[in-house]
């Protein structure tokens, strides 16, 4: 089994949605992509950094887990990352009340020695630098897949451009592919994108699904059509740590595995959003994540024989 | 084969896209609907109303392509219904310019005698009571089909749910659905346009694909990405034509078999919109179908054995 090496926030969230509203819960992009890679029983690490206000019991959450944890700095007398937003009706936008970056100002990333060798590498949304500084630690990756987000693109554009170079898989929204490329068409998008480094273009459009892009394949996986969207907190993440996850169990990194790897990535991101933050994604069932792969195949296969 | 009988509008378009603008050219709900159900090379007709200015190579382009004509009363002296349209940058969205209804404002479908005994009736976007009329006058249909739209919402509600009450499937667009039913979600927005009558709805979602609900089973067909779409009119009309010419071919209106139509009418849809109006219909070959079947194929089906 690979060994999957993620960084990301771990952190606080405080959500309201036009369901209710949470006090400080974890959250975090690092805490999503852990909890969604951990249902492949894979051997995984987080690098992070939260403050000494952090709850050990969210710590022990991903030990639990089967999450290493070796790589989350604790600094003492420091304040966690807070992020709180408020979305709208239709649940697919949302303003951002307040964020403190707090410990995350100055963060230095530092890979615990024993995944130095790490096989994929999961560079979750943060800024382009400290990406950057992770995959520098890293020996000889065999796949490296990088989040990341319109914010970075208005502020650290060369960066971002740096650590894109580096990468071999990008997973992106439509509108941050459009922004990154300037192309209204997202065939078009990804054919620019793939110019700038990634082999691999991952192009995530919500509740209507994300696009595998691979020189001149794609590959289309629906989000599950589901009765009620609760929080769409960390389903992106979510998506990509089931991605991440997913290849490093199967060891497999071809287009077509990485198909795979996408209606796994959707399958569990269509959890995530079920209740609020992390909630749904900690008493998840093996037997419900099989059940529900039930209803992709069911809501995507046909059978026609083309002559 | 089954008999196929469509209704709809035979029209004058005049159409408007960041791409550039067309005089006066071939249109209607009836006439697409008709070409994209004729790949199927089924026994198909088309009761419809146009006036003495309508050009009898039109009628001759619908007769080659092996449709009956003989329910499109041509009334003498009458101007036939134009519509012109511009569509905003993103093609998603679109402000109309002119309507004359012209000959539609009177219309009184008259189904010929040789398609009263019709299997599959298409029920094209027009007025809920013309729709009523052409249904009775068929004797006992298989198959019935409705499109329609907001305008019949605004305008016509009690009208149009007599005729909703009537039919097999429904096909609308998402944010229709969600105003005919006055539910968000899609799946919910599904079950309670089901209690109004159709058995199967199909919620179309234009460069997000569409849904196809039966009791509790959901069907997805993706739009396949295009590099640039051209012009978007006709394409849900050029959709339902594919999924009824299809059932029509095959005679099977099963669940599995409708998966296959949702595929073909998507299929045909995403050349409908390559070209200006009916322009790429008109010259598509079947092996450029069969070939966008493969890639249809290759977009959605993946090997996940579900344990």
């Amino acid at each position: 089994m690979s060994k999957l090496l993620i960084v990301g926030t771990v952190a606080f969230d405080a959500i309201e949605t036009p369901f209710g509203k949470t006090d400080k819960i974890l959250g975090g992009a690092g805490t999503y992509i852990g909890l969604s890679a951990s249902q492949f029983n894979v051997d995984s690490a987080v690098v992070s950094v939260v403050g000494d206000d952090f709850p050990q019991k969210y710590l022990d959450l991903l030990t639990n887990n089967n999450i290493n944890i070796d790589g989350i700095e604790i600094v003492k007398g420091g304040k966690t990352f807070f992020w709180s937003g408020r979305y709208h009706n239709d649940l697919n936008t949302r303003d951002t009340l307040d964020t403190q970056l707090n410990v995350l100002a100055d963060f230095k990333p530092v890979v615990p020695s024993a995944y130095k060798d790490a096989d994929i590498v999961m560079l979750g949304n943060l800024h382009p630098l400290v990406q950057l500084s992770v995959l520098e630690q890293i020996e000889s990756p065999k796949l490296v897949v990088l989040d990341t987000m319109n914010f970075w693109m208005d502020n650290t554009w060369d960066d971002l451009l740096k650590v894109i170079e580096k990468v071999d898989v990008i997973t992106i929204n439509d509108e941050e592919a459009r922004q990154l490329s300037g192309e209204h068409s997202l065939v078009k998008a990804a054919r620019k994108i793939e110019e700038l480094g990634p082999k691999y273009i991952v192009i995530k459009k919500g509740e209507h699904g994300a696009l595998l892009f691979h020189e001149e394949q794609i590959f289309f996986a629906p989000a599950l059509p589901l009765e009620e969207v609760f929080d769409p907190t960390g389903a992106g993440d979510t998506f990509a740590g089931g991605f991440a996850g997913y290849l490093a169990k199967t060891e497999d990194i071809s287009f077509e595995n990485m198909k795979n790897a996408i209606i796994y990535g959707s399958n569990l991101a269509s959890f995530c959003v079920e209740k609020f933050g992390t909630e749904r994604m900690q008493e998840l069932s093996p037997s419900e994540v099989q059940q529900r792969l039930e209803a992709f195949k069911k809501l995507t296969q046909f059978e026609i024989e083309v002559s």
